[in-house]
């Protein structure tokens, strides 16, 4: 078998940023069905769970065990969020290859969602890096680091430019192997996206950054677009939607990530996703929870008729 | 007052392409009600009604009364789609200043849609820019042409770019005063929107070139973003993403006006539209059929949070 080509890698966040305000406890078979048929799809990385403490967020009580199974599927970068020090090491002694920490621009948000000063996160942050330098190198896992509100906030409205510049410096100074910027309240617009992307860019030299858009006005794939002539690579997303926002009943959540590899590929932009496994996967996924609000338009609509995929192309 | 500034120019073809496929009869009253409202909220341009015979699709028989209203309104660029020279003499007697024309790319499309040869349409079409030319300037309606089926087609799939180009260049010499690229289907992405854009455009010369998507695999707004790339300032969409696919149940019909306004505005493109105006439109519009099914990610979502529009920062 000839080793699967990406241009774009997407990464799917739905267990994490979807599950995470979801009221009813996925069971972890569910979870790990939805993993393994999404890897199978061909979706390069997963972020499975988070170390939140299940008294903060009981859809997580499980996050050992799904690790754990996560980490038997082959070829697959199993990522989790760490919110502090402690999930760290959890993630570490786990063998996850990947942890992600999150910081966000827009101070207020970071005081009401971490109780914490923003620059007190980017200090724990930094004590995060030190614990992984004492690794020995073959043991490091990767250490992402997410903008949160980069593109705007539900308290503070419009965030500084010089305020997301000087995050990502911070983050990067102090050791972070990738940048995340985030539209965690799904405010931003093509225009801001440019312009947030090329600053950040600018200051990120060799480190990937890569884009983590919600879809709650519609912008989603319209700042994908705009990412993408930035030469962003980098995209998260959520099978069906996933994520949702607390403050805007359903409403959407994070980009669907079902649309968002139809886009791509059609724009001829590889990313190792099989089109119908991963409609297949939403269809298994969907059923898992009966009060799950899925969202996207390739689902309803399918495919266009005689489409190729690159996957098939290539094959052919 | 000032006269109101506009980069970009959208047009409401809800009362057109998302009607023609609704099963339940809009009362004129209601219908009149949405368009007053609609330009109030400062949609410059709408396409109110289709000159198809009433016994093919009776939501029209209402026609010339819809137009006769929509007329009265001040400063509203009222526009009617005309399927043939007898819907053209209609349009011309009730006064309305805009036809609009479609001949499908694609020439399975077109054949289906209106069964005719596509040059049977195009000199149908000749036919119609004849009868205009015959009226005193002052009486003579602005005459639009779409390319239907221009990105894709459920019967053809891909449609080659040359075929696209061709038809252009033979509505532009018959005398089309606008052309309109049409996603009749939504199978376009927004790679594609930029090469058929630029190839459109490079033959239009000074004709203005208008771009009319669906947004029924979710790509709708991304492939806007591509259009404004090419410098594309026209765009067509509908209150509520009505529309849909007779051939995909629940799909999403055209472009979402809210979306598509808001999207625009948040990058500091005018569009005369008083958002939250829209809004209640779009609220109103839908009490008036229980069976509408509207779409829309800023109608669920709201305005972010101390948002000013490029409308207040203007009277600022």
């Amino acid at each position: 078998m000839s080793r699967i080509q990406r241009d774009i890698i997407v990464r799917e966040v739905g267990l994490r940023d979807g599950l995470q305000i979801h009221p009813t406890f996925m069971p972890t078979t569910d979870k790990l069905a939805w993993i393994q048929n999404e890897a199978q799809a061909g979706v390069p990385e997963i972020e499975v769970t988070s170390f939140v403490p299940p008294k903060l967020i009981p859809q997580f009580a499980d996050a050992s065990e799904v690790c754990q199974g996560a980490l038997e599927i082959q070829d697959l970068v199993v990522s989790a969020l760490i919110p502090n020090l402690k999930g760290a090491q959890r993630g570490i002694e786990l063998g996850v290859k990947k942890l992600n920490y999150v910081v966000s621009v827009s101070k207020t948000h970071n005081l009401k969602n971490v109780r914490r000063e923003r620059d007190a996160s980017i200090e724990d942050f930094k004590a995060i890096v030190n614990l992984i330098k004492t690794l020995p190198l073959e043991q490091r896992p990767f250490i992402g680091a997410g903008l949160s509100t980069a593109l705007g906030c539900s308290y503070e409205g419009k965030i500084a430019l010089s305020e997301v510049v000087l995050c990502a410096e911070q983050l990067l100074d102090a050791g972070a192997d990738e940048i995340v910027v985030c539209d965690t309240v799904g405010y931003a617009d093509p225009a801001l996206v440019r312009a947030v992307m090329k600053a950040v860019l600018a200051v990120a030299g060799h480190v990937p950054v890569a884009a983590h858009f919600h879809d709650t006005r519609g912008t989603g794939l319209a700042n994908v677009t705009a990412a993408l002539d930035c030469g962003i690579k980098y995209f998260d997303a959520s099978l069906g939607g996933l994520g949702g926002c607390p403050f805007a009943p359903g409403a959407s959540g994070n980009i669907v990530m079902e649309d968002l590899c139809f886009m791509l590929d059609a724009m001829g932009l590889k990313t190792g996703v099989n089109l119908d496994l991963l409609l297949k996967t939403r269809e298994t996924m969907s059923k898992s929870l009966s009060d799950l609000k899925l969202h996207g338009a390739l689902a309803r609509a399918g495919l266009p008729n005689g489409y190729v995929s690159t996957l098939q192309a290539q094959e052919a």
